[in-house]
């Protein structure tokens, strides 16, 4: 309960700043976006049917405010609701192992799987609801109905920006709650941010595509139903691993799960096509930048199916590196292969069905979202349970079983953060090129001086926001081996064993140092596209959002292979050298030797990479695209002071 | 001597690839730029000016060849010739450090002058005798003129790759030896790779311009003109080092050196404002992606002065990261300062005089290049005069002399670096825009396949080369201990300094494993643009160049910094904990104690990031547009297979 406790204090005392911080974002929203034809409450003409008569600003103004809030809150409630299974699913699967590893395994597995469908169908639900309440007002007014529904988007990516903050940290309690806060809730809501985004860039497209301009509601939610039959093609696909066949021995564990990740991708493929042939016209046109462009559904189809979802999951496993600059090496390598997938894949979309062939690619990639969430919310718990195993001072064969659910844990992973930085680098550009549509910029030329300078300060932006998050935890992670140090001074016969340490102050300065580290990245990445936006203008944003893109891709791939290589090197030491000194009655490698060095490194500075800096940049991307997107007629509007001065 | 006789050994095997490469690629070069018009010996219309006739461009293809082996003979000779100098320097530093700091001092400062001076009045007057000699078949064709002299910045550029590989490894005599290759010879040809290609994009730029149209041969010049009194300035800077005044002790010799470069600048300024004045007309106009841009005098005074030397140079000297994560940190946030200087300037050139503009602010920063070498030069001296110290046995004091020496070469070491990468950064994107113009694209649209793909996959490249450097570096490193290892065991009294290794294995190693290390990235950079031009066409070779720069621009900073705060780490460690220690009598800082693993980390890891990722990811960019503004004919006419074929 130890873990249970220390996790929900620490979102507890998140969730007063996301609070304040939810509030202040609604207000800003209203403000600027009423604010565009003066808080008038007149019709105004539309933008891309300038006879017809739509919806006032304002209006849209106060829809993206309660879609913004009605975002962030299903993003909290997702990812809270998923936390407590999880840390409930701990203590339960360390029970279960005592009957066996098939049994552990189920459990785990299922509360994996809870919290990926929990995710994928609030998801679902709320956008779907939402959408046909804020019908009942917007009525035949599409563009300003899509429009607002974009903040939806936006509400379930910033929260993520709170959750994937870890507070990872070397004591051991305090590390269980932060593989439970960063890995699963922080991993969901990054997922959910990506979800809730796609399909708001596949909206806001469609609406000013034929199936909007035409009012066809079916090809219109065309996005959401490819996002439906993917909760039941996942749920299929559970059941191959839980209940078709059963799992006897440790090593069909990792087969089982790359299993379920095949047969998630077949199932899903055969899905798409038929919602393809079923839901849309054989031929409509999609948006392209002013303008339509003929698309045929097998067209579709083959941008959803085309998301490359095995290549750039695969790039995640990395091996492990003994050597500093070998991993940063292996980190580097890393990118070479699922960026030419993502390039593939982008071309291949883009030129079938334009921004809306990259939406609806990164949906094609999030629609297994629940089978991918369940793979990888598996390790994090496998590996809590085994925590709890060595402190309820468990029998040794069932720290094994728990070890090696937890090891197969840890090669599959990696798939969930392929996941989330593929779909990232589709989802931004979805989000970027919905924004240029809606700010009415006709083409980004990058051999114009406002959008150069934009892209080249949009890729530095990366590594700005990753100098910043690395600090942080590389000092929060100070003070608490500050604290473990004064703990074991003080507290009489810690250091025997005979008497408990403090949980309660180790999460608690992890919880304040997380919190307090978390503000100047988050300003970081909330504020540019807002300055940016103001001063200099939607050309030079545009510059910045293609930079931090093409720039944070790279980043984010290379630290999470740079940070899981140095991170092995630890794992593999503890594998392959810990039982030899064992047998040996020698609990360690010695002290100065190589493999106590490379445990050393990878123990240190393997972590932050690969759990906050890598993943903390998908959001980034994502969020300053979509903050953009929110705010494309307050910039197109007020926007480039600088320039308007000069 | 034995430095000497490592680093010529080493540059003559180089010279053996070098010159198989340079044979190789003026074929290619001849026969591509041949090809355009099918090998044809007739005149043409030009691509400006239509009405009037232009030469064959078979005419172009080989004074294109001819000016590229041109710029590869000089930067090769420069290169030799500076390092012949610099490494009788070492010794003559040693032999003055015996009368005193102020004598070791000039003596170490005026060789790296030489070497300076050297380069920049030896490509200045290979490039005017050049353009004078083509200049007798050419005639009034100024347009085909500068498009063949833009081979002589293809072939400087392009010895660089080969100088910058650097051989470093742990061998003493081979560290002296990769001293004198990577940061004399290798900063050499980086910057007169810099020079030669700003020099050769403002002259083609100039060539479509109102100069080249109205044939004003003294404003056309006007690149030249400028790194005259560049020249003129910095011989006046120098003896401000060197008779001015008297060095006496050993804490004036860093404001001495870092005066250099303020008094540089300030003249240089005057220097630029008058040429601006005399040279050109009060009012003309300048090329600009399809249309012709008025731009004034005074706009293109400002162009040059702006180059953000000072902001860029300082960013390159980082302080000393005792971890590794901090390290990285300290690297990343190193960007933050020198990208915002660098988006200032090429907003203000671009904005007054387009692709010009960015031409002349990258021959800005590079007209003071004399006085940047020499304080660049001067630490590599002054650390290998250390060296050679030791080696002699030389008295106590006479070391401590060199070692000052040395630690003030530290600080402004960096000094070079910075101006190696902020004025790549410039000539790159003035690259890109000339070979756009010359391409014939009208604009470059990030939101369209083509473009986009090139540009999230350029912005991969530089993870790709440098993954390839610091790979081969490690390994080269690893084959160096083996052989240490094996003269211990193998040589009688070696360990008890009785016997002499055997240094010439040692070079012959780092010899042969540097240059066989250097295939693969030399590759990577040189085919890169031949395969994108040849099979996806000159939209997507923009995009890789554009995506290149932003992002390669970043991974170099951060990477010389990061490797530099680990690097430091060693240097700390040494000057203040090691004479603690050496006061007790102990040599060593104890084994497994923080700051002796810091030493460690440092020494391991620094070094292949800030000598060869950093600095040859300059290269990189530079090449890679050079290359591609000499093949753009080629590319415009034959190139984009792929998507002729589908």
């Amino acid at each position: 309960m130890r873990i249970f406790a220390g996790a929900t204090s620490f979102l507890y005392t998140e969730y007063q700043y996301v609070g304040i911080f939810m509030i202040a974002f609604a207000i800003l929203i209203f403000v600027f976006l009423g604010s565009v034809k003066g808080f008038s409450t007149k019709s105004q003409p539309c933008t891309y049917e300038p006879l017809k008569f739509c919806k006032p600003a304002l209006a849209t103004a106060a829809f993206s405010t309660i879609a913004f809030v009605l975002g962030a809150v299903t993003s909290v409630i997702s990812g809270f609701l998923g936390m407590k299974i999880a840390t409930y699913a701990n203590a339960r699967t360390t029970l279960e192992a005592r009957k066996g590893v098939g049994k552990a395994f189920i459990t785990a597995f299922r509360s994996g799987a809870v919290m990926g469908f929990l995710l994928a169908a609030n998801g679902l639900l709320v956008l779907y609801i939402a959408i046909n309440l804020f019908k009942l007002y917007y009525g035949d007014d599409w563009e300003g109905l899509f429009e607002a529904i974009t903040g939806y988007g936006l509400g379930g990516s910033s929260m993520a920006l709170f959750g994937r903050d870890d507070p990872r940290n070397p004591a051991v309690i305090a590390d269980n709650v932060g593989d439970n806060v960063g890995d699963i809730a922080g991993m969901g809501s990054d997922l959910f941010g990506s979800y809730a985004e796609s399909s708001c860039a596949a909206l806001v497209v469609a609406s000013i595509s034929s199936f909007g301009i035409n009012h066809e509601f079916t090809p219109m939610l065309y996005p959401l139903i490819v996002s439906s039959v993917g909760i039941i093609v996942c749920l299929l696909t559970t059941l191959f691993a839980t209940d078709f066949f059963e799992i006897k021995a440790v090593n069909e564990i990792e087969p089982a799960l790359k299993n379920q990740l095949i047969i998630s991708t077949v199932l899903m493929t055969i899905g798409i096509a038929i919602v393809s042939w079923v839901a849309l016209p054989s031929s409509f046109t999609i948006f392209n930048f002013g303008t339509q462009k003929v698309v045929k559904n097998w067209q579709l189809f083959l941008c959803v199916a085309v998301a490359p979802v095995q290549d750039v999951a695969d790039s995640c496993r990395t091996g492990a590196a003994t050597n500093v600059i070998f991993g940063l090496a292996l980190g580097y390598k890393s990118v070479i292969i699922p960026i030419f997938a993502i390039a593939v894949s982008i071309f291949v979309s883009f030129s079938f069905a334009a921004m809306y062939g990259i939406a609806v690619a990164a949906l094609g990639m999030l629609s297994t979202i629940a089978t991918g969430l369940s793979i990888d919310a598996y390790g994090p718990i496998s590996d809590n349970a085994g925590g709890i195993a060595e402190m309820a001072g468990m029998s040794h064969r069932i720290r094994e079983r728990t070890d090696a659910l937890d090891a197969a844990g840890n090669t599959t992973a990696a798939i969930g953060k392929g996941f989330a930085i593929g779909s990232a680098a589709l989802v931004s550009l979805a989000l970027f090129g919905a924004f240029v549509s809606r700010a009415s910029i006709s083409n980004v030329d990058v051999l114009t001086p406002k959008v150069f300078i934009g892209l080249i300060v949009g890729a530095m932006l990366p590594y700005w926001f990753s100098a910043m998050t690395m600090k942080s935890v590389g000092s929060a992670a100070l003070k608490m081996v500050e604290e473990v140090r004064r703990q074991f001074k003080t507290i009489p016969g810690l250091l025997e064993g005979t008497a408990k340490p403090d949980y309660a102050t180790c999460v608690k300065i992890s919880t304040d140092a997380s919190i307090k580290e978390m503000i100047p990245p988050g300003a970081l990445v909330m504020l540019t596209p807002l300055i940016v936006g103001i001063f200099f203008g939607v050309e030079t944003l545009s510059g910045v959002l293609a930079g931090a893109l093409v720039s944070g891709v790279q980043v984010a791939i290379s630290a999470s292979n740079t940070g899981g290589a140095w991170d092995n090197a630890k794992k593999y030491i503890e594998v392959y050298i810990k039982p030899v000194f064992l047998s040996m009655q020698c609990l360690l490698a010695p002290k100065g030797s190589d493999p106590h060095k490379a445990a050393v490194i990878g123990d240190t500075i393997g972590d932050p990479l690969k759990d906050t800096s890598g993943p903390s940049l998908n959001i980034l991307i994502k969020l300053m695209a979509v903050e953009s997107l929110v705010f494309a007629p307050f910039f197109a509007t007020h926007g480039g002071l600088l320039f308007k001065i000069f």
